[in-house]
């Protein structure tokens, strides 16, 4: 299978909180690429790698940008392809400014944004995983696997506290 | 084509601002249902209808919510399909309990936010669009089409201050 | 007695928290249980939990979660006793996410929030004990005592500092 | 049966919200009584309403107050009855200070927040009628019987948007 | 000259803030006496405290509290000296609870907040040296000198970087 | 007796607010003087109206502004008279904005601050009238007055809801 | 002379607030153009009206937008000219969501943000003129001027209350 | 080329964030000087300072202050050259007041606002070099190569993760 996925973030600062999804793609075994493209120092780059992603055979794009997080939205405006969007935990606001940055587009060019942090890029590589699932099968089995996984770890130490 | 999209919302109040992610899909020609499903009020029914959607053949639940807006989280709990979540605007504190409710997720289950309100929604119509684009060229096509009508839309009256 | 009161809590992490609410329960000589239930993670064992919690006995429910904290208001949709939430602090948002999650609910689902994070757990522990000692005596009594206890230490210390 | 509930609130300004739960406390048929209570304008009539709540037979408060709102935290000091608060919509800030105000106390005196406005104050009745409840098989009954209502007009319109 | 200024707490665990406003008051010479007095765990002490308050020849009362910080607003309800309140910052909305709950009173009992912390601390023991000051000249004088003594530090400093 | 409270303002707009604190000092019977002072149009008035103040024989200053409100801050940079600040209610950010700019002063340099709005200024009367009170007994009585016939009217009405 | 000033919005309902900014323009004779360029639905367009801008002898660009609010800081990734932005007030969130989106930038890429608002726009035309009139004596002085009316202004109704 | 820029701050405390701003004017080779100025505690030497700047031959002021930050909203009451606004982040509320103290300046008085904290102050010599940029072909050229520089060492290190 070609590559799937992107993994873009705005800064390289930002590969803490987004290897989690890389991670989660991984273990899904969906191929993906990874990639610094920042919508503010490298713009140019951003609509180009935004552009040819349709034609380049991605399937979902995951964007994670931190502070006036641009990436997600900018790079939405330039491909039909899904985008989910990251919010970066920011040093003064913690993320809520990447969060409404993010959330907040116009009707027209939708982001589905996920929770700040890590849980959000967890959930990111999940949700992407998911997509691809509505129409691959085996994706969609592996996804359910990891699920039931956590699930039963869950149930296994519920009563251990 | 069978029905694809699921549009639920946890209240008949809701409608308003669900009926723009409707009428996006009618406009891109893909076949949806649309339906009130409570998380507080008939958690069984929810928990039944999310249990069932996968096998029904579903491809996207949109599904929103206003305050304590459990909707879209337990939805996701339940499937694997993926889920974009609608903050409805609540009353006293403007949507904002909607969007943290929803969008703060915890990793392993993923949901896709987008704005609070009636742009949320057309987008939310929008992404589920654009998720099954990634996989039909047809659907791809049309929503591309929407996207450069508004932009020619745009372009038309950008000088016309 | 039989156990009187479930302590309930989204994950493991939240025992930091919520074992205050259980020392407490043990300090008034409340039964009690204590559980990891998770909304996302474990939807039908919360589900099948809170159906039975009021045919096992029990009086009251206190349930902690973080972040898009949706146990409380799950639980409380499938059962009739009293449900207490305890905001668990959150790691972004400090907790204010949580918050909203848990006390924004929709009318006709009633939750009683208390404070974020550990003086929250405390309360919720107490609030349990004043319920109970509502219709018990000996339990109202043993909540007297210990507010007095803690009256006393104010009093004594008051000008020592 | 004696009078169980107290629905008391700040300013009579607050009626128009608290109102919400002295309907339900009526629809449930639990004998209750309201009050203007100011813990800034009335404090001694706030701290001897406190103080003589236990022995009157009361079971539950209901304190609603908006802004800097005592009246749920000061009641809850000099009691040892469980004290539901309703933070009533503020102004400028929409409830949120009434809400901080009310569910962030300290470690010690226990108030159960419910949500800001008219649904909060519809579930303070509903949640002192399920802790009556707790100890009451008919008012549980009654509690379940409205819920169960409410479960099925949801059911019933759930198809016609 | 009598105890002029009143410092009273929440907790001990206030008296890291509130000791600034002591430094303040011993380096202007004013007298002064502290004490913690809690609103919700000494209640009857904290309305005796302030109904005796005016008689004991008190001017002005400095009330510091964290989260519901009720004490302020309480002891203002109960004497007619002016009270200054210190929002103590709180552990998780770092006093944002505090502030809220302190500043705002409904129209009838006033309170006059400072800022969060140290700085509050300290401006609310020069708030009062000011408004005993606006009355006694040696203590306005006193005032004065402290302020002119900053001002030579900062322009001492100024070009020092 | 001579002129005691100065009510400032930054715009003719803050009347409809700052009118209350005027409403409360003639019902109290103090002396006082009302202007529009703006600390970004009028710089220097505000700058010499602040320095003259003390040596006119003010005992106190109430300044109301909203938005990015600096003056009662600068107002007090320049007097050594106490300030109280009333944080207007502004038009996007609802006050929030007036009262962190009024309230968060750096210590060294006090501002009292007063709840956003009308009751902030109201408050601001009494607060003045308070601090006039804590050293002249005819208007503490008047204080206290107007004090007790608020506790009166709100007893009388308590029980007809 | 030349157009010196670009204001550019995000939609055509940008315009209500960022007239204000042409207003002042026109007022103090700054040759400027106006025009809708959607950083979302017009990328290519803005991305060539920001590479061109310098070129065409511009000196400033002002960009409004509300929601999340990318056209300020994306304008600035693309050309060197100074950018201001104007967070126009949105729905739900009043304008936050705005103004966080435009101030928060990463360091390399600057944008000078004003006001929420109308008040916004006229500073983003005021401040344009000054960043001219710092090079631009004459402008300098027309600035000067229309300052100097707004001050008399307040002066001669400062009393008229 | 005499002092283009002033970069002035709050108090000595500041400069950790400010110098930042400093070593870009420094990179980019534009003559500046620095020096703490108070609006709270030295106000004459802030007007003065301010009063004289234009005539001294400055282009720019840059102003940083946290908290109920007043100095660059009172320097720019008091000068017709653009002033540039940092908010530096505050201990209690992360900077959140200082931003809203500084942008949310009404119509009338500009400032350009810049990010909270250490981006905020890097961008404040940027955009003070831009301003004067667009009026000085080598300025402009050194801030274009700044740009560049970032720009390639992004995509240098793009796929690098």
């Amino acid at each position: 299978m070609s590559v799937q996925v992107a993994v873009i973030m705005g800064s390289k600062s930002d590969w803490e909180t987004m290897k989690h999804a890389c991670e989660v793609l991984e273990e899904l075994e969906i191929p993906y690429e990874k990639k610094v493209v920042s919508a503010h120092r490298t713009p140019d780059l951003m609509f180009r790698y935004a552009e040819e992603a349709e034609e380049r055979g991605l399937r979902v794009i995951i964007a994670g940008a931190g502070g006036a997080a641009h990436l997600p939205g900018m790079v939405a405006a330039k491909t039909i392809l899904p985008v989910i969007g990251v919010p970066v935990q920011s040093k003064a606001l913690n993320g809520l400014d990447s969060l409404l940055s993010i959330v907040q587009m116009p009707g027209g060019i939708p982001v589905g944004a996920v929770a700040i942090g890590k849980a959000g890029a967890v959930n990111a590589g999940l949700l992407a995983a998911q997509i691809i699932g509505a129409f691959d099968p085996e994706t969609r089995r592996r996804a359910q696997s990891r699920r039931d996984a956590i699930r039963d770890e869950v149930l296994e130490g519920s009563d251990e506290l």
